[in-house]
């Protein structure tokens, strides 16, 4: 029994797309259902979310991009967060997070469910636990049982993937004890609160098995997430990272056994010598599952600038097997996006993708970088917009001056023309 | 004889700098002595350039980030380069490039000098080709007088450093025949034509003495210009890359010996993963001197986004020994930069050196980096903006919700207050 006999939604989605997939992404279909079954790739799509594009995750498939976006309480704006959703797939994103946290969720969740083909993410307990924080109660307060609930509804919503802290344990928040910046995932700093207040281990945790449960029956692909991510590159590395990815391996072992898709989430604030191993060791202990990282972020104190050192972190995590990034923009640690971060986000985010994957030598990658440099050494405009990641940006750029052969910065010096 | 007892200019300013110096860059006097007389260390400042700033370039001193800046024949407007000094100075470069080709080149010159403490730097070869390119007539017709004659004058008018391409050989220029996008650097293109063109080896080269012999009276640092670099990703390493990084070495000891401080350029368009080897063979070949790259950039697609892959290629550089980055804009091979472009610019630049120099453990880098994240579990916004790289934008992107204790991304889901 492998994941596909047991995952019927799965199955079907494969019957259906998988030339398409095989096409869009260069690869053979064999490849795509050995990566599949061996747990190393995931088919992003709830057969429930209307007009999804069913969306591979995992290397050697194209590294894909993530952007959040959401209502907080201090911006809460569902029209906003609207145009921030067609501004990221205007700008090329593969998939986006609705992670609001104000508002009436539901209505949010839906609406961007309808309006977009993109694969779907929330974290659940958020949501869960909105009621609580906004009435300005503990949040600990609330029940094992609304946490699942919620993960349920939001299933048969059509929301293609959750992130879900399933390895934040009593003994790993104990670890991060000593840590400068403690827990920084939201969702991992409320189930700690809730695991210390109520004295119990993690409900995501002891009822995992209810989670798969839900999962299979709509194809819901659980991303692990990584609440003892370190929130700042002196935490890196540190025993209560470790402790929790390696309870994400033993539970990505039962999902696949179970017949769930699973990513594994990632760092993360990690300093730029220790992102090859950061990686590397990640991939290894959770058995090669797709990872799935935010950063990682090869300096603390880029604030405004977050997505370029969020970018450096991604370029060398995809050379070293990083198979999905969550974007940063410039907001990070700031404030919420507005629609330029988004669009400078997932740039930011694609320039790492496409740099990491040229030096693993993926054929589009390298294609892409040689027809661009052809375009370039021809002059010629329209090529170079063509291959560029961002077209629109190449072409309003040149507007001014696009009757002139060269740009504007070399004029008549240009070197192309020169020899 | 080491270059101390040749180069008066040098000893002076190490006489009226040293203590300064030492304790600005957090090392002891000896280092830089020992650093500047083998090679691995330049001061630039020329005494003639009224209020310079003597600013030391080679690792262990900290890693420092050029702006370049300048007119073109299609936005000819000096007012708005003076601007884009100041806006370079404010966003923290440490020096500034003027590589004007069009307009009054010695008025411009000479105010960006009166204006900025900067080390100012510049390609002469320009100022010497301006004549014949506005009059449409082949540069190729220049005296090789008139180049020399370039770099006396510009000596004497108080300029720190100047690119020179002295090792653009014939041979090395033969060996680019192949390449997709040929010879990119506008100097090393111009020289090429003008050896093709005349039959003749590149002047730079066959007069490197009279060079050194003016560079030694005024304390010029000669930037050795990497012409050849590679200008895609498919072009680096290739042999005409070597055969001019290898002339460049020779040329460097050449310079030390004669007591003349040198800097050697590099790349360019280098994939991610031939970064680390690409720095480390260019300062093996090169004697350890000084390193100052453009880039390098990791793919050549991201046009609107250089400054994001240059940050990364300049990050792992800096891991791997770079000393000095010219920044990218994101009008890089689209047009010259606006004001915001050459914030964007530095600021880039800025980020991959701190997370290069973090990532070797530097003093100075690990510390903010940890005074930032004692900042952010504190929700000291003070600190933060005081530790960030750009604090300005720290309080401009706070300013809206400046009155409340939390970011707006997540109000009262905030990690850092959770547990």
């Amino acid at each position: 029994m492998d994941i596909l006999d047991q995952n019927q939604a799965l199955a079907n989605l494969l019957d259906a797309h998988l030339t398409d997939l095989a096409q869009a992404e260069g690869l053979d279909k064999s490849q795509i259902l050995d990566g599949i079954r061996a747990g190393r790739m995931v088919l992003l799509a709830n057969p429930g979310h209307a007009n999804v594009r069913p969306t591979l995750i995992g290397q050697p498939a194209r590294v894909k991009v993530n952007a959040n976006i959401g209502t907080s309480k201090l911006l809460n704006d569902p029209a906003l967060e609207a145009a921030k959703l067609a501004e990221a797939e205007r700008a090329g994103a593969d998939a986006v997070m609705d992670l609001s946290t104000a508002g009436d969720l539901d209505a949010i969740r839906l609406s961007m469910l309808a309006a977009t083909p993109l694969p779907l993410g929330t974290v659940p307990v958020y949501a869960a636990a909105q009621k609580s924080i906004e009435a300005g109660e503990d949040p600990a307060g609330m029940d094992a049982d609304a946490i699942i609930d919620e993960i349920a509804k939001q299933a048969r919503q059509g929301v293609d993937f959750m992130t879900v802290h399933c390895g934040v344990t009593r003994k790993a928040v104990d670890l991060a004890g000593s840590r400068v910046c403690g827990v920084v995932s939201r969702g991992g700093a409320l189930l700690g609160r809730w695991m210390r207040e109520n004295g119990r281990e993690n409900p995501l945790y002891t009822r995992y098995d209810d989670i798969l449960d839900i999962s299979r029956e709509f194809n819901l692909t659980l991303s692990l997430g990584d609440g003892l991510r370190p929130g700042a590159g002196v935490d890196a590395g540190d025993a209560a990272q470790w402790e929790e990815v390696a309870v994400l391996g033993e539970l990505q072992a039962r999902a696949l056994r179970a017949g769930v898709q699973v990513m594994i989430e990632g760092p993360g604030h990690v300093p730029l010598h220790l992102v090859a191993g950061q990686i590397q060791m990640a991939k290894r202990l959770t058995n090669h599952a797709p990872l799935y990282v935010l950063g990682p972020l090869v300096t603390d104190c880029a604030a405004g600038y977050d997505h370029i050192a969020g970018a450096i972190g991604g370029a060398i995590g995809v050379m070293h097997g990083v198979d999905f990034l969550c974007y940063l923009t410039p907001a990070e640690h700031l404030t919420l996006p507005c629609l330029d971060d988004v669009r400078q986000g997932v740039l930011a985010s694609r320039v790492a993708a496409q740099s990491g994957e040229a030096a693993l030598g993926r054929p589009h990658a390298v294609a892409r970088d040689l027809a661009m440099s052809k375009a370039r050494k021809a002059l010629d405009w329209d090529g170079m917009a063509q291959n560029a990641l961002d077209p629109d940006m190449v072409r309003s750029r040149r507007k001014e001056h696009a009757h002139e052969k060269e740009c504007a910065m070399c004029g008549k010096y240009c070197a192309m023309k020169m020899l």
